[in-house]
């Protein structure tokens, strides 16, 4: 019996759905904790990918490509800790929601699942969906690139174009859930995938020692990511491993700045995994770094390019919506919101 | 002080040379092997990359960006167990060679490293010199791809170009090395790499609890992770750890068959990574392959072709090269070499 869900806005309970029918995005309802003191690192057992941590997850993480356990890697160039997310099974740390969002899509009797996404999360979806043995139909613009249409297409998976906007691509999207088409898989809207993100803050403390770090540098679209770090994190606290919280201090894309509020006439063309002008858990993002009196700033298109050669001069192969996050710390102590501070900034995806 | 360095063929010592003085490929003149029994899993620390196994490496593996520990994922339909080398920093099994690799180019103070491949070897070498703050030159065809010689040049390092064979760029190469240009890193020469890639097969025997697989299906080109599971595999029984060896079932490309002989009017024009017709370790991967009862065979490209496209449909997004050695497991079984073994196939690079 999948973990039942519930509306935070409006408290209403359910089985199995995409959203609320108040329309607000769901939470599970319960989340699992584990009893006892936090035991030494070396008693997650890196084999199992996101399932080393099923103490925490509110789905049974039964797919797995090997995803999590990436590398925690010091860059005293940086003065900070890089974390490597794009050593993924398909190069972003959309793995670790895919391969929970896929779980939960079996545990929900799905057989065909559904995404909108050109990116990361559409590529690791339909690879997690063809892993699993699901049917995947993901939505994209019709100017997707050619290379992200093939690593799409290699799954298996049914690519469906839609002429218009990114939010036109949303809307067929969930136009299709909607008629019966398939069940949403969405790493904007599925809790199921942000219990996936939340493994990054859970391995970040336990590779620390439960050393919790000041501060995260974090790029932010729809907040997949911010998201499940906070989660991750508030999680240890209330399993008494950990007594703090990091601030997160979020990276927007200059021109898409819902959060951080910045306004100019410059629109980050580099950035296009965070180009977002309306994140779904807007509400959730924006109580998350006010708890942790975080943050958010944008970065330009010029700052990222910067920060992408720079990356690439010390071995970090990344793309440019990774490396927004390195832009962003440096704008931030820039700025003097860090000073001395212990600070780890994931990498989220390879250079394609 | 370097482990120093002796030559198999005419048992002349030395510090650091890339070739022995009669031309020979050069061995490590001792091996470390750790004492008492073989320990848990859970006690080699997946945070160290391949210094996790440091007690079996001749090099101070000091340089690392979290490569090795790379998933182990079964495939009922292929009726094998799949390792995921191309889940690693820059997406392929070398960056465990260039690891040690570049930790020897430091201990031997080199300041500038060199490096001949247009392929994955060529791009892990770059990026660990550039994260290890030394200076690199690639030599690579003047066909390189655009794609290829953007992820070498994003390092920092120089790419140089050569026009001719392959056979030339390797002697420019070389020629620079004997110019006093900088250390050969070289994939098909150096010991040193070897010793990264021989944590292969220390990872997978650990990583099954010290159960050896029947065999081994691996790509073959210059032998470089061959050798390198062969010599792990080795040492593991050496230190007691193990009693058995897995046959090593290698898999060259059409056309290129120095090992397996196959001769034929095709040449694989997919498996790019394995087109090497003069294997500068032949007489070592010649001896592995007959000490583990083990084999040679080449697959065509259609064979290629097929093996990637039903790998991604699994979930496993690997570059041709890696795909041959999926072609190879099914000629092998349609050739009766392998029944209800227990096999494993690593997949060695991802899908560019």
């Amino acid at each position: 019996m999948p973990t039942a869900l519930v509306c935070p806005a409006c408290d209403r309970t359910d089985d199995d759905r995409w959203r609320c029918t108040c329309g607000h995005p769901l939470e599970f309802a319960s989340h699992p904790r584990p009893d006892g003191p936090a035991p030494d690192f070396s008693a997650f057992d890196s084999r199992r990918g996101v399932a080393a941590f099923d103490d925490f997850l509110p789905v049974d993480p039964r797919v797995s490509l090997g995803e999590a356990f990436t590398p925690l890697v010091d860059a005293p160039a940086l003065d900070a800790t890089l974390k490597l997310e794009y050593v993924s099974p398909t190069g972003s740390f959309k793995d670790r929601g895919a391969a929970t969002v896929i779980a939960r899509a079996l545990e929900c009797g799905a057989d065909r699942v559904i995404e909108d996404s050109s990116g990361n999360a559409g590529t690791a979806v339909a690879t997690y969906a063809a892993h699993a043995g699901l049917d995947a139909d993901i939505y994209v613009p019709d100017s997707v690139t050619a290379a992200k249409r093939r690593a799409i297409e290699a799954t298996g998976a049914t690519v469906v174009t839609v002429s218009g906007s990114r939010e036109d691509v949303s809307e067929a999207c969930r136009d299709a859930v909607a008629s019966g088409e398939g069940w949403y898989a969405s790493h904007a809207w599925n809790p199921a995938f942000f219990a996936g993100t939340a493994t990054f803050g859970l391995e970040l403390a336990a590779q620390r020692d439960w050393s919790v770090p000041d501060a995260l540098v974090v790029p932010l679209g729809h907040g997949t990511l911010l998201l499940g770090a906070y989660r991750g994190f508030r999680a240890l606290v209330e399993a008494g491993w950990t007594d703090s919280m990091p601030r997160l201090l979020a990276v927007q894309a200059a021109g898409y700045a819902p959060i951080a509020g910045e306004t100019g006439t410059e629109t980050n063309d580099l950035a296009d995994g965070i180009q977002v002008r309306d994140p779904v858990q807007r509400e959730a993002v924006t109580d998350a770094i006010a708890a942790t009196d975080g943050d958010a700033i944008t970065v330009s298109t010029e700052g990222v390019r910067e920060a992408t050669d720079r990356l690439g001069r010390l071995g970090f192969g990344v793309e440019p919506t990774a490396a927004a996050a390195v832009a962003g710390l440096r704008r931030y102590r820039d700025r003097g919101v860090l000073d001395g501070d212990d600070v780890v900034v994931p990498l989220t995806g390879r250079a394609k």
